[in-house]
């Protein structure tokens, strides 16, 4: 346990500063991956990496880690998380891991410590996949789950590859990528259940599997006065039992299990005419992969029930499928006690978004840390989490640093 | 009970004479209410009602009656439909009506019968509602439900009026409204169940009354991955639930309910993204008005549950509200009778698509005809009735004509 505590008007001085790259009018940030505005916020960080004294290296892929000397060389223990933000983004989603990181560095800089392990602050190219395709693509490049090459070839509309746009903004670098000895980040939760629950920490367990499958029915348009209902194929019944069969399992399956149906689709789409096609998707997570497996095939038997009760044609297309990330109990109970410490709130509790941590997490102990998010808001303009949360926040993510560092 | 009997390919060669004027290149017909191609088949039909002797008077509102004299003098028995069509339409969705009317008038011509009242063959103006609203406007003008003054002033897009389009095309007439003594309409079904159940002819005893009802939800958006489905307000999931309830609700009422929901519209309409705001239509019809009220009441309730139980907002604009209209006994019995001594099968049901002939109901005995639609299809340029179930419903037509024509 450590008495040192971070400078929280340092910290927010950095956030403010780092928002006013790629400020919006209306108080939010637009900073897409690998745009002009993404290169100004990478010098701005590195300025500062410089000035507390790290040593930064930049890596094929345009990831950028600043290492801080410990007692023994090797791998760092690392933290870190993103600067790209989406286009109605706000101050805190990413920024905040990668800007606490450097205020735990400076504090152990004034406090004239050196720890055992080197301390790496990271920050990792497109987390967002808002303009290259897939997200957490920094990451997941270093750390071996997707291939450089292919990540290097991905291209935005315009036809721009992720090679050419790293060379354009000067950041396609010549280091290794980096292995850490443990990597802790923090991060707003972008969910309401922190602040539903009047808790201040989250200890981080697992990443929710994703699983999204686009569902295109294929009825018979016919007129809505005119055809009984036994006679009819309605693609726009048969999306909405979808929707509702969704819910349904999910609900039964309780436990972290959630189902979303974001998109219904109907065609001709109008009043009195019983739709030919309809189009939805289904988003189903859970963190555990054997129930979402489940849950995806509880899906697919709803669905072909469906189709040969109304008759209609039903085809089903895998848009996105990631297993889920269970981190490293060590890690989690570091977190834990890191906040007991501060007397901070804590619980356990997944993620139900993708974050750089989870590329980690099958080479070295790997955790996270939430901190709460203003009505469950993020991707937004209004994202906020309050000081007094962030310094929480920062003050677990030094107290976690020191002990991995030392072990 | 007559034998006279209509001839086939003169009907015939007139259903396809008037296709060509408005012919599409995919074999349907384009003949929007008052535009030119309106015009010019306004005027072919007039000729032919005048080389059939028929006296021809064009009303205010441009519905055109040509008058077959019989012995006495008085209020005709009236015949009729209309021959505009929707622009994908089809050869007989109205025209059929008109030419039948016609060729019952030449089978008389040629038979030299004088009838007891006088016979008249009418086409009203407007009938499917797609330049100007509301449809069944001639129809409605002339027997009084409709004022002439609120037709004649509906603009189209352009803002262009009935009254200046009326004029434009030389159809704005002088007649007075015309009222009958009784009225029977031949129509296409528009629907399956006749080619379903291998029945010819249709005694139709009803027009279903029609409530169509646009729902606004008003939910919370928020991430599909990082909030729990106890904190969600899914205005998508409410949508689908909605349009599950309609169903469900018209299936427990029976008979001929039907409820169909043709709109369904997310926003902002993401797979990852619980949907904020929802709109979607209910389109309810029922044969008889205490079911359609009862029908529109279930679903106010379980809207308003799913509002309470879901936490989303829920508000609702009735779209249309019409009234079910019942037929006349005699003359639907009159049209089985008729159908009977052609040894035609026949099976009374009711309209589930509005008419011409609704708006005769109040002003007098009233009925209509149908002949099977293949595969139900209408307002499609596929629209199609067989010639020998044509035959059918004209002979039907003749015998119900003569029937009313000597009462």
């Amino acid at each position: 346990m450590t008495s040192l505590k971070i400078d929280l008007s340092r910290l927010m001085g950095r956030i403010e500063a780092l928002a006013r790259v790629g400020a919006r009018a209306d108080g939010g940030v637009c900073r897409i991956a690998l745009g002009d505005e993404d290169r100004q916020a990478r010098d701005l960080v590195i300025s500062w990496m410089r000035e507390l004294g790290l040593s930064v290296e930049v890596d094929a892929l345009g990831n950028v880690t600043g290492t801080r000397e410990g007692a023994e060389t090797g791998a760092p223990v690392m933290t870190g998380s993103h600067i790209d933000t989406v286009a109605t983004g706000g101050l805190y989603d990413g920024n905040l891991g990668v800007l606490a990181g450097l205020e735990v560095v400076e504090t152990l800089n004034d406090a004239g410590i050196t720890t055992r392990h080197p301390i790496a602050v990271s920050f990792f190219t497109n987390e967002e996949g808002v303009r290259f395709q897939p997200d957490m693509m920094g990451s997941a490049v270093s750390q071996g789950s997707l291939d450089l090459e292919a990540a290097l070839a991905a291209r935005d509309r315009d036809g721009v590859s992720v090679g050419e746009a790293l060379a354009e903004i000067g950041y396609a670098g010549a280091a290794e990528m980096k292995r850490a000895r443990a990597y802790i980040e923090l991060h707003v939760e972008q969910g309401p259940v922190l602040e539903r629950e009047g808790v201040t920490i989250g200890a981080v367990e697992s990443v929710q599997g994703i699983s999204w499958t686009e569902y295109q029915i294929i009825g018979t348009s016919n007129h809505a006065g005119t055809t009984p209902l036994a006679l009819r194929q309605d693609a726009g019944y048969v999306a909405a039992e979808i929707a509702v069969a969704a819910r349904r399992i999910a609900k039964e399956f309780g436990g972290d299990q959630v189902a979303t149906v974001g998109v219904i689709e109907l065609d001709p789409g109008l009043v009195n005419v019983i739709a030919r096609k309809a189009r939805l998707t289904v988003d189903l997570r859970n963190t555990d992969e054997a129930l979402l497996c489940e849950a995806e095939a509880r899906m697919a038997d709803a669905v072909a029930d469906l189709a040969a009760r109304e008759g209609v044609e039903i085809t089903s297309k895998k848009l996105v499928r990631f297993k889920p990330v269970a981190f490293d109990l060590g890690v989690i109970s570091l977190v834990e006690g890191a906040a007991r410490d501060l007397g901070a709130s804590v619980k356990r509790m997944p993620s139900g978004a993708g974050h750089d941590a989870q590329m980690f997490a099958p080479n070295c102990p790997t955790g996270m840390i939430f901190v709460p998010s203003k009505d469950g808001i993020s991707h937004n303009v209004d994202e906020f989490t309050a000081p007094e949360e962030i310094e929480v926040g920062a003050n677990v993510l030094l107290g976690v640093l020191l002990s991995l560092a030392e072990k």
